[in-house]
Parts: C-alpha cells; sequence; structure tokens
C-alpha cells in the first residue's frame, strides 16, 4: 500500500455523500431509463447570476498586462477593499482591506485560519450536526474535534458548549445559517456564545476563537440578512465562500475576515496571509478576485432556492414529518421516520431517492436534503417522500 | 498575541525573499526617483501567450451552463485527458486521466503528495540549495525536513542522499530544473537516483517516493525537452503547474501526476484526491482547468528567457563571477565574490539592486538572480554587478 496509514484509515471510514455520489452514477446508468431523485450533494444547479457573466466578459476583454501574476497573498487591494466595505456595512463595524484575506473558498479560508490559531493537541469544538469535513479540517493542523450537541430545534446549546471547554480549547466552529440542518441561529445565541466565551477566556493568554464558515450567510428567505457572529463576539472570525451566494463552487473564491475587534488582529490577519502562502494556497484565483471585487452587492436568485424551500417545507410538514425551520441555506433536515436514519435513507435509495443519513453529520434520527436542484426533481421526489412515511412510519 | 506559537516562530524567522519584496517597495517610494533593480522574486513579467487570451475568450463566451460547479475533487476529465496525453508523449510512459489530479498550484500538488504519503514522525529529504517553502510544506504534515547537501555543480549528490536516509524517510524532494540554482539534472543522475531509492527500499512495506516539485520543467533553453525523473524511477510523482510555463503564477493551476509505475498507483492517485478535498483546495479553479486543458503543447515565449539567460551567463562570467550553468528555469546562482552572501547582497542593495542570499535556500557563498524581468532591468543592472565584483573580490 503505498499512502499513509492516516490516510488509509480515513478512507476506510468512508463518507456517506461520496457512497450516495457514487450510488447516484450507478443509478443513472443502470439502464432502467428511470430518473433519480438525488439530493445528496451541495452543488447547486443554478446558473451564476448575469452580473458574473457581465462582469467576467468584461475583465478578460481587458489587455491591461500583469492581471495573471503573483498578488500579495491577502489578494488583490481593490477586491478587499469591496468585500471590506460590504461587511462593514453589513455589521456596522469598521473593516478595512487589512481585515480581509481572499482564499481559495471558505474550506481554504477556514483551514488558514485553523493553521494561524492553533498549536498541536489544542482543541477546537464543533455543534453537532456539522459538515462532515471538519474533523479533518482540524485533525490537518494537529488538534483535536470535540462534539457539542444542540438543542431540538438545532440551536447552539450553550450550557453542553461550555461543558466541552477545557484549558486545551482553541475554538469554537459554528456555520450560519447551518449546513446540514438550514437553521439561522438566532441573535440572542449568537451573542451569549460571545458572553460565554468571553467569561471562559478570562486569565488566558490567548482567548476562544469563534470560527463561523458562513458560506450561506446570503442564502437567507425570512429576514433582509443573516445574524452576525462578529456582534456576537469579538474575537470572531468569518471564513466564507462565493460557492452558493454566486453559484461558482468550482472556482474555488472565498475570503476570511478578521474582525477588527480583536485585540491584534493585524498580527492575526499577517498569520492567516503566512498560512495561506505556506499551506500551499498561495492566494486565490487572481481572475475570480477580480470578478467578485465588483459582485459584493450581487447575489443569486433567492426567489429560486425559497421557492424550492417553501414547497418541500410545507409539503413534508404536510406529510407528517417532522421538520426544523430552516432560515437558510439549501438544506432541510428533516427526522426519519422509525427513527432509525440509516434504514430510512436505504428505503428512499430503493425507489431512488438519495439523501443523506444525519449519522453521517454526527446527528442520527435524521436525513439531510439539499434542495440546490430543478424544481422536478423536488416534484417528483415527493410522492415518494409521502410514500416512504406511510409506509415506514 | 492572539496566533499559534508555531506560526509565531516561524514569522520570527522571517524570510529573505519577503524581506526583499518590502525593502523593494521601500525603495521604489524613496521619492529618489532612481531605479530599482528588483531580482528578488519569481513573478514573471511576461505575458502569457496569445493561445492563452484566444482560449480563455472562447471558453468564457461559451453559455454551456453547469461551468463554474463543483466536479470530481481529481478535476474535469477532458483537462486530465490532454494533461496525461502530454506527459505520455514526454515521457514515453501510459499516462492515463486516472494519473492526475488537477491542483491549486504546484504548492497545492505537492502538500496534497505529501499529506497522502506522510505519517506523523516520518521523515522527507530535499536537497540544498532548496525552495524555502519545503520546510513549511514537510512539517504541515507532521513530518520533519531532512537536508542532503549537492555537489559543487549543484547535480544531486546521490552519495549525501543515501547517507540521509533512515528508516523514517519516505520521500525525497527533487526540484528538476532547480529553483534557485536553474540547474537541470542530467539524466544519468536521475536514473542513478532511481537506483539508489529502488535499493534502500528493498524491504519497507512502502517504498521511498520521489517527488519531482518541477513547476519549471518546460523552460528549458538548451535541449528540446527536461530531463524525465519518470523515466529515472517508478516510484514517482510530478507536481507542477502552469504558472511559469504559461505565465500565470496568480491562476493557481496546477496539476500532480502519478506515475503508472508505481504499485498500486490507483490508490495513490485516490488518497491525493482525498488530500486535495479535506486539505481545503477541493479543487484546481474551474475556469482555468477548461483552458490549460486546450493548452498543454503550448509555452510561454522561451526565446524571451532564454536572451536573459545567455546576456546574463556571459556578462557575469565574463566579470569574474563563478556561475554554475544553469540550462532551465529563470534563475541564475552565481558565487558570492568573498564568500558572504550577506555582506555582498547588503552591497548590491546599497546600490539598488535586489538578489536573494543563498542563505535563504541552505546555501551560503552565493546569492540568486531571479530573471524573469525586462531587459532594461538587466541592462541597467549589469555595470552594477560589474562594481560590485570589482569593489568586493
Amino acid at each position: 500500500m503505498p499512502i499513509s496509514r492516516r490516510i488509509a484509515a480515513y478512507q476506510a471510514g468512508g463518507s456517506w455523500i461520496r457512497k450516495l455520489f457514487e450510488e447516484g452514477a450507478r443509478l443513472a446508468n443502470d439502464g432502467s431509463g428511470k430518473p433519480v431523485y438525488d439530493f445528496s450533494i451541495g452543488n447547486p444547479d443554478l446558473e451564476p447570476p448575469p452580473e458574473f457573466k457581465k462582469a467576467l466578459r468584461t475583465i478578460v476583454n481587458d489587455d491591461t498586462p500583469g492581471q495573471h501574476k503573483y498578488m500579495a497573498n491577502t489578494g488583490f487591494e481593490e477586491t478587499r477593499a469591496a468585500v471590506a466595505a460590504d461587511l462593514s456595512k453589513d455589521h456596522d463595524l469598521p473593516f478595512t482591506p487589512q481585515n480581509i484575506v481572499m482564499t481559495v473558498g471558505a474550506g481554504g479560508a477556514v483551514n488558514v485560519t485553523l493553521k494561524a490559531l492553533i498549536d498541536p493537541g489544542e482543541e477546537v469544538i464543533v455543534n453537532a450536526p456539522y459538515f462532515v469535513e471538519y474533523r479533518f479540517y482540524i485533525e490537518n493542523h494537529g488538534a483535536t474535534m470535540v462534539v457539542a450537541e444542540t438543542k431540538p430545534d438545532f440551536n447552539l446549546d450553550l450550557d453542553d458548549i461550555a461543558a466541552k471547554i477545557t484549558d486545551r480549547t482553541r475554538a469554537v466552529i459554528i456555520t450560519n445559517p447551518n449546513n446540514p440542518t438550514g437553521v439561522m441561529y438566532p441573535q440572542e445565541t449568537l451573542d451569549g456564545l460571545g458572553d460565554l466565551l468571553r467569561e471562559k477566556s478570562v486569565g488566558r493568554d490567548r482567548p476562544i476563537f469563534v470560527i463561523d464558515d458562513a458560506p450561506y450567510r446570503k442564502l437567507i428567505y425570512d429576514s433582509p440578512k443573516c445574524t452576525s457572529s462578529f456582534n456576537g463576539y469579538e474575537n470572531t472570525l468569518v471564513a466564507t465562500s462565493h460557492s452558493k451566494d454566486l453559484g461558482l463552487p468550482g472556482e474555488r473564491i472565498g475570503f476570511l475576515a478578521v474582525s477588527p475587534r480583536i485585540d491584534g488582529w493585524e498580527r492575526l490577519t499577517g498569520a492567516t496571509a503566512f498560512a495561506n502562502r505556506t499551506l500551499g494556497f498561495v492566494n486565490a484565483p487572481a481572475l475570480m478576485q477580480r470578478v467578485v471585487a465588483q459582485l459584493q452587492s450581487v447575489t443569486i436568485d433567492l426567489d429560486w432556492y425559497r421557492r424550492k424551500r417553501d414547497l418541500l417545507y410545507n409539503e413534508l410538514t404536510r406529510m407528517g414529518y417532522e421538520v426544523p425551520f430552516p432560515g437558510g441555506a439549501f438544506y432541510i433536515f428533516p427526522k426519519a421516520p422509525g427513527g432509525d436514519d440509516i434504514a430510512f435513507i436505504e428505503k428512499l435509495k430503493d425507489n431512488r431517492v438519495l439523501v443523506v443519513p444525519g449519522t453521517g453529520f454526527g446527528r442520527s434520527g435524521y436525513f439531510r436534503i439539499s434542495y440546490c436542484v430543478t424544481d422536478d426533481k423536488i416534484e417528483g421526489a415527493l410522492p415518494l417522500f409521502e410514500a416512504a412515511i406511510k409506509n415506514y412510519s
């Protein structure tokens, strides 16, 4: 076996999303000609907004030399200024270009943040159900993942977070709005998290940080904007991307925003830029940096998503599913009828409907529907969801 | 201090290239109006070839939907097929798309490779002088960097590599052609390295691998193509990018090629794809993948570089500098007159000429000139190099 034992062990553990992805490919090519209803992956079917194409075409027709060269590891000043202006407006805080590091997606931003913050042996708290990559991201940098549970409505459980904090705790990762639940945390919860971490940081040489992984921050359906982790707690970094809000997941364009309220934020931004370089990212892709600089006030068609969210939430609730209300992102996380999520998703799979069991996110008994698909997929699957709850409850 | 102790220690060590970059910016804005001759950084002044602009414009004017979505973590099949075809021709080996993982530059490819190969506590050998990022890359994955010295002409010293191999050695990183020396290794050396590692791998459960970091593989000035690490040794992975051969360093488009001669290469490619995902890269930027798929047989204007290489090599040699012959890349690595590279580069700096001391690459007594600059910079600096050797020898 040529590979490392560490990776071999990771791969032996398998990934539900990967298994379902392969199952989807197998079903699509099984010769039956029947449709597959694949709700397993967050890869939007929606095209980027027209403003994106316009900006991209303008930029590639500009013959100014030097556009594809290296820039500072933090990214183009012009892009960081546009991001800072948008964040300042959203959070009423004085972001400057020096608070922003452009990154290779939100995944890059989270890794850069962890590298800058963590010394080996420290701990990072995540909140179940959680994005499956966090374990890998945290262990990449020699830290240990510690899991806090959430409340029945999937809001953060501050008491459980408090119980999981040790003298090795370095950061708490939150995802707002959440993957896999679609839940947006209330501002009081984020304020409460700030109070808790402020209190728990007293007497430490370095505070406990919040890392808010927020690629869905602009996909909010019932209020004008997302609640603010920056406003809840001073020691906050937001890792995000334009994968979802501009529909560009393949382009790997994101950023890390370091709160101007962090004591010593300049030093922290410097460390994240250093991590961006030395982890091998070097910088976010140059061309896409120039494109998104023009699109900070643009968001993909929210109605496209809201319509699907409403349809799924209303119909599943009517059928008898218990569904925590999803205020954002493009996920719904219903309770699995019968309580056994693995058995239930296998049953759906028999009917060519692919969803991810909650077990894959560290919370059994639920399943995730990713609804960034065309309407006909949802409409075609609804009778199958209805048959499943009838036959299985 | 908000940052990790590990990063703080790295940053306290400083980087010569960064210091010189900052010095260059300071000199350029010192109000004197005098030119600065900055040979410190490998950021090409040469624009990408015209075929690049043509391909880019064609692609962004294509309205086929789904172009910016996620694809497999290995990259688009079409791009990997184009890369595999070019490599098969170059090395006379049967590369398939399954041997290729598209990456976020060569820096991404090296990190992905190390993550897939290394278990914590293992060792990776580099050859001094070496690219400064290797230490960070190796330590990112919990391994230790071990330095082998090279011969006086900067060819690999196989005896020293042999002496540095322990039962914890997992890989040897080479850079062919080399940064900082510009030296291309003879095929006999690569064959000899293969013989050595084949012999040293006997009785191990996993062989010692060669990781050939080859972003300059197409910048070769005296022969039609670069010597082949793939042909020298079966257990070889090549990490490369189009940063230099197409002039796209800011776009972060590269790839990793896994030799089809590796026993279990399919497993290794799978592990590197997994590492690409879990290190947070996810995939190489989608748009640039589609562009470079069309450009595998295109290279930036080699005459632009060859002319500068010849001018610098001939003139520096005439002045009395000892210069190992640079067959590729865009670096020249002369001996520092007087023997003290730090003192010598300070002297050049007083005359507004910026070069990097060999100490920054783990080999004192030399200095690196990066000649990916316009002719007038080289012509303007030549009298200053001549004055420096006269005054300092």
